[in-house]
């Protein structure tokens, strides 16, 4: 049985604001606000209004800030639960101490996503809703919030709702004849059968393909940028992000530390990090920053491997070009503002990009480059977009596949209906997976764990 | 006149949660709420009420994110206006839309501190208050936000409030006798005067007194390590912040950035400077850091100048004691726990610390001495404890007293009545600039300006 202790964390971001809340659910919630919520009328608190008072503490009288709080009675709730919320200044500190206020009155500190898993619980939202919250949280790009938006709402999840009803009714009708055992199975109800499972397979083929640009779209992608000391790989950064964020000099050697950001192109969330020029070096500090660059390459979905096209190709450059094999990777020849005859010894998979960090000239080439390379979907942009991607959405969503075409197979052997009965249990079960319906507890700790503190 | 439009902003603080409110005020909220947020019943919104629905786009009908709304009509909310709060998913972007969509009903951009600007003209809090509520949300320690607090709730407002009193009777008294100008002001009606003025120096007196250290509980101080390279300047920091936030190695020159942090001693807000050692350098970056270091002594409150106990006083030691003259500076012996005879070739002002970041031997007593250098208040844990914190609250007050100062000269100079009058109206102007009462408008608008967007 699933336990309703009372538990409470901060659920706005974390920092200086206006306005921070606590949020409070389980049965607890009256009980706290009675003890350390006083406002200048008497009564006690309805549900769904925003009272005006202060916060004290019972045990000192001292008063900790002036706050709005509004209680929420289940199940009119995002939990289901009571849920009591007070709204005080945005102040790091302050909002702390309130925190800790609630704690002594009995309150538990709530897990990461332990609100919204128990909304999941209570049977509010299904596990891919819940994940989507997750997601437009963390959302940084237009792209990446519009799909989750879209699982939030449910069109997803209606989508699998369609799946299932599809498996559903293919098993009652199976279940039919599996209750009946003098009777075979007749043709029109294997037709039917038929046709609900080729109909499933399509549905799924078109979520399974969707996935890998789907996750792109939720998780970005990695951009390295690489190179040889002092081509400009640090002023590629900074063109790219239009900021001066990493230091540069006409020392070759200046950067030393990885510079990582985040920036967004066309809506593809990007994480940019500049690495160390790769070369050999004494200095004890350099080498480690020419390791880091080594590893981090290894986990760059792109790299960026910028040469000096003022200058021509170098027994640096091969050394490097020989680190890059078995990578994605796309020559940007720098500094084309200055004549030079830098001539590739090779011909790259990839486009090559000309362009002057110094000018600016062919940045915007490189940028629409780095997004054809990725995104390859026409209808992202669509009110209607729906893809998965989790790779567990994807994985439970393959499970699936694999048990249905199982199913057609032996359908199609004329095995046994028990049997038959077996293989659509188990897409059913890969399916819930999904939706949560028959997710084992350990994976939904894993899942909520991820989520932040508050939610 | 002050015109009421309608404007909006981000009120929690910016980042990842759960939770994000966007918030409006002015005379538009309604008509806002009525084109952007849909709920799952009709009706409209009621005042003080919480309600769920979806925040969507009437252009394009795109479903924005769900949202709860709660709108407060004035006077009573925190303007006095009508406010709306739309309370969304805490993530960075999508609050950023939302927001965008609202701009685009005709809200306009708050500025920072304009909620709270408004709540002042409108007359809910004072100036004292208003910066009181800044203070909260930026405060970082336990002695700034009681500070803080107290000053919120009025306890220096009611202060300022009595001091008026005093010196509105004075000037009624003053006037009564202007008013019949046949008569001579009379011995005990003097003595009343007199006795006011008296009551409000002291009053004056005390607040001036309490400025040194309510300034340092507001702002915080701010403390250097400086010293030769490699006698474990990072290592102290890390100690001190009991993390490892500095790269330490061997090798002397290590940092070069300035590293900055906040940690805070006895609940007293320290910001705490890690410096590149200071030498001469033929390094161009090291040169760079040891430039900021000399740079930071100087707005340093104190300066821990750590030497190496292991070692001896050397010339690089010596050329630093020079740069440090005029600075209050402490003399911190680190690595005490290796033999040595480090012997100073002068007398420090203040006490010498003796420590090792290695054992952690030692590190108590420094952050013992530093709080004692700075605060030598007893009370201010109390729940009364009452200060200035503001150079403007200072400078106001001063003011206030250099013109009562004047008053009383003149007054056992029986001077005539009018120019006595002058000069308690000018202290009553001083005082009412603290409080906001005759506050010019730049000078509301450059304390305003200060505030956080949102609040």
């Amino acid at each position: 049985m699933y336990l309703r202790d009372t538990i409470a964390a901060i659920s706005t971001p974390i920092g200086e604001g206006g306005i921070s809340i606590i949020r409070i659910s389980g049965p607890d919630c009256l009980s706290i606000a009675d003890r350390i919520f006083r406002r200048s009328r008497d009564g006690g608190l309805k549900s769904h209004r925003f009272y005006y008072g202060v916060i004290f503490d019972p045990d000192s009288a001292a008063i900790l800030d002036e706050a709005m709080v509004v209680l929420m009675r289940g199940p009119n709730s995002f939990t289901r639960e009571d849920v009591l919320e007070l709204h005080c200044h945005g102040g790091y500190l302050v909002v702390r101490r309130i925190l800790a206020l609630v704690l002594r009155q009995g309150a538990r500190l709530a897990d990461p996503g332990e609100f919204t898993k128990r909304a999941f619980l209570n049977g509010r939202i299904d596990l891919v809703q819940a994940e989507a919250i997750m997601d437009i949280i963390h959302s940084k790009s237009e792209m990446s919030l519009n799909l989750a938006q879209h699982q939030r709402e449910g069109l997803l999840s209606r989508q699998l709702f369609q799946l299932k009803e599809y498996l559903l009714s293919s098993l009652a009708f199976l279940e039919a004849f599996i209750d009946f055992p003098e009777e075979d199975i007749d043709v029109s109800a294997k037709e039917h059968i038929g046709q609900n499972i080729d109909s499933s397979l399509l549905m799924l083929d078109e979520l399974l393909s969707g996935f890998s640009e789907g996750r792109i779209i939720r998780e970005g992608v990695s951009v390295v940028i690489a190179g040889k000391p002092n081509v400009g790989k640090s002023s590629l950064l900074n063109a790219l992000l239009q900021e001066k964020r990493a230091i540069v000099t006409a020392i070759p050697g200046t950067t030393r530390d990885l510079i990582e950001e985040q920036m967004t192109i066309n809506g593809l969330p990007v994480k940019l990090l500049d690495t160390a020029g790769i070369r050999e070096s004494d200095d004890h500090v350099e080498k480690e920053g020419v390791k880091l660059s080594l590893e981090k390459l290894s986990s760059a979905d792109l790299v960026l491997f910028v040469v000096d096209a003022s200058s021509s190709f170098s027994a640096e450059d091969q050394s490097i070009l020989e680190r890059l094999s078995g990578f994605s990777f796309m020559v940007v020849k720098n500094k084309s503002d200055i004549d030079g005859s830098y001539v590739l010894p090779f011909e790259p998979e990839l486009p090559v990009l000309s362009l002057s960090t110094h000018t600016g000239h062919g940045l915007v080439d490189l940028q629409q480059a780095i997004f054809d390379f990725f995104i390859h979907l026409p209808d992202h942009d669509s009110r209607e977009f729906v893809a998965i991607s989790q790779v567990r959405h994807r994985d439970a969503l393959t499970g699936c596949r694999n048990a249905l075409a199982n199913f057609k197979d032996n359908l199609d052997r004329e095995v046994n209906l028990d049997l038959l009965a077996i293989d659509l249990r188990d897409a059913l079960d890969s399916l819930g997976a999904v939706t949560g319906e028959t997710t084992a507890d350990d994976v939904l700790d894993r899942i909520f764990q991820q989520f932040c503190i508050g939610k």
